[in-house]
């Protein structure tokens, strides 16, 4: 059993990849992973589970087809199963995204952003 | 359906009592809740979950039976179910709490500190 706290600087400063979420926590059958991400990325959804985004450092987008949300530091959006959505950030921005184990990040859209292996960081 | 983005500085500035989480959003059957603790709260485990605690502004000390963790802001922990643990702050500490909806604050042991009821803000 490991008892250890995790630095989200630590983490985050240990890989720069845009769009590659890292997982760095596991709390039941739930996953936090931290990414990096910058411009734009693709419409999608997740059938079989909500999904929520903090925003950890600067600023990102969460577009729907009729509103567009935007996130600051500190703030945060739980996404509902179901519905397309598409994340976006014109600088750099760190995001914190905690949803079940085995989500793939574009959903059943597989293209070149699709992560799905698990990456630990 | 809500969308809808939720601003911890906002939800933070709505309550002054200590040791008492507010829930601010939910994911699946997860609940987000935020707390302002001060002083020490009292040994307890949750039997069925882990439990994850994330400290938004502040320090927390998590203390366990063998050891003491120290989380300042951008620091998290996921406490295994079954854990004793004991979550104290010298100065006022916000933090974020992440666990199953239904789980109460003081797991088995009920006393004066025991939240029961769901408390949104």
């Amino acid at each position: 059993m490991i008892l250890e706290k995790i630095s989200l600087i630590d983490k985050y400063s240990k890989f720069s990849k845009h769009w590659s979420p890292r997982i760095i926590a596991e709390m039941n059958d739930y996953q936090f992973k931290i990414a990096k991400i910058q411009g734009e990325f693709i419409w999608h959804d997740h059938k079989d589970t909500d999904e929520t985004f903090i925003v950890i450092e600067g600023e990102m987008n969460m577009h729907f087809r009729k509103k567009n949300i935007k996130l600051s530091m500190g703030e945060m959006i739980v996404v509902p199963r179901g519905v397309e959505h598409k994340p976006s950030a014109e600088k750099e921005c760190k995001i914190l995204v905690i949803e079940p184990r085995g989500v793939i990040n574009t959903g059943d859209k597989k293209n070149k952003l699709t992560i799905d292996k698990e990456m630990w960081v």
